[in-house]
């Protein structure tokens, strides 16, 4: 089985933007309404030609799916309003996933707001996973938008980091859209919060403290891998631990779009900390040019990388199992 | 002859952090008086058992040296401090290629500050270039610290681009420190300035505009490597220009500390665009304990990169020339 960790639902149906623009115009949709306009064939037909073609016809079989990562919008300050902006988006990756649990996993968006909304995000946690299933959540580093909040690594957060070890769920660091004009959102911004991330992890003891929380950086890790010996030697100068020391609780995906990118991300990174995502369908589409190979087609790369029997086993299927334990339940619904 | 165009004068002496501090301070300590009160045998010896052990040490010839990076600061507002600060600093990083010509070509901090000080900025890249023989110069794309500023692709920007395609000299784009606690300067907010502002570039026609402007990206261009096929994938989603056509202006070094990112450095960026750089002294000092290699010691991942002699050749002297064109005339008056 090969799992991919990361794809968003890019496709939605139309319904839920009108949604979203009703809720930034002052307006109070209820969610629960939303789930009743939108149909069960609307939902089917917006990933059927999509997320599912594509996912299958390259060999995969589970994409765990959340809602846009660009659409989360957490830099919206009214903690209502993001209550139902999350609850109506996870409500349609639920939908999609009961539709195609074969091939979908739920992962949640988190009703975050710059002032830290922890309330509705410990609800929001909590309903996705214990009553809707869902495998895990996207956590925004950044809800402001403009880094105008504190590390992840900063006592605020902790209420978050409790949930998620009494669940058992990992977060994916992901940001969501920038207005600041330096950053381009998926050129820059993605990439710089995984990197500064990274870092702040590696100056914190914050897996002292919750020995199982696990954090998958997105996007190979922003420049992390291409840096390895940069944060080996700045840890030591430092005295910090050494990078390999968080790799108990953080992992890497492999939305890295080329061949020298994953060799390098598998060369550097220990097997068991890599996790096979595409990011589809996602910042980019089309093939290469010069290869005829999609872009973000990655189980090529990984398939191209050099890689053991068990290691490709590793990287495409047992460790998404073992770092989202709520997948065994998953699956053994879809069995059952 | 092996050039390392990446050297800050992290070893300075002692008063030029006094006449810092009295600036910090609201005094208005002149620069001209530093000069006299730091001696020339101080200047040598800061950087003959520093920098130019180290660099002759292991096989360097010459190297392009500038003031301290996260000394710069520029998001402090007053002009006229900023002026006073990188006279300071520019004329030590002078007085120490004076003493060694052989082993330092000088690289000019401009006195930039938030809100835009140009005519400051003009006036010290023409009198480090023309009075001073400086061959290059940084150039900060984030002066306020905090991102406040426009892209470098803005055209606020361009009075120093016309002098810069006026002098002849590139600019290494490098920030400052910065204060959100995000961001650690050396791990984080480095790499991402480097990706944001190949991002910039890649989105924007300014070479049309400015066909013989040149930038170094430093740290072998933040993440920018390793996502080379993001960008190309971006470029063609957007229909933007491919990242290769950035490829007469852009250039990156190698300031990246193990040997699998120098390996993917040199696979993904063409040999005629890859300066050799150590940023010595600099983020990180000491060797790996696994092999004995100082983290900083490039030069050992560039020879061990199965590169072609005329790659090799390249990478650590041809290209910085072409680069950096005021370097010949630097080492003719060292011949003579």
């Amino acid at each position: 089985m090969i799992i991919d960790v990361h794809g968003h639902y890019t496709t939605e149906p139309g319904a839920l933007q009108v949604f979203r623009a009703a809720q930034l115009n002052g307006e109070n949709p209820a969610s629960s309404a939303l789930w009743n306009e939108i149909g069960d064939d609307e939902v089917r037909e917006s990933v059927e030609s999509n997320q599912v073609r594509i996912l299958t016809g390259r060999g995969g079989d589970l994409m765990l799916f959340s809602p846009r990562a660009s659409g989360m919008q957490h830099h919206w300050h009214d903690p209502h309003v993001a209550n139902e902006w999350a609850r109506a988006s996870n409500d349609l990756v639920y939908r999609v996933s009961k539709q195609f649990p074969q091939h979908f996993a739920p992962v949640a968006q988190l009703p975050q707001t710059p002032e830290g909304n922890f309330d509705g995000v410990l609800a929001e946690l909590r309903r996705t996973v214990t009553e809707f299933g869902f495998v895990g959540a996207n956590l925004n580093p950044d809800p402001s938008g403009t880094w105008a909040g504190k590390p992840l690594t900063d006592e605020s957060w902790f209420p978050v980091y409790e949930a998620a070890e009494e669940l058992d769920v990992p977060f994916m660091v992901h940001v969501s859209t920038t207005e600041n004009p330096n950053f381009h959102t998926l050129g820059a911004h993605y990439l710089n919060a995984d990197t500064s991330v990274f870092m702040q992890l590696l100056q914190s003891d914050l897996f002292t403290r919750f020995p199982n929380l696990r954090f998958v950086i997105p996007h190979g890790g922003g420049a992390v891998p291409f840096h390895w010996g940069r944060y080996r030697g700045l840890a030591v100068r430092n005295e910090w631990q050494d990078p390999s020391g968080l790799l108990h609780n953080v992992f890497f995906d492999t939305a890295v779009y080329h061949q020298p990118g994953i060799d390098l991300l598998t060369e550097v990174v220990p097997s068991t900390n890599v996790l096979f995502a595409s990011e589809m369908l996602g910042a980019v589409r089309g093939a290469d040019p010069e290869t005829g190979v999609e872009w973000d087609d990655t189980l090529v790369y990984v398939r191209n990388a050099g890689l053991s029997d068990e290691d490709f086993e590793r990287i495409t299927c047992t460790n998404a199992l073992r770092v989202y334990p709520r997948l065994a339940a998953h699956l053994e619904a879809v069995s059952a």
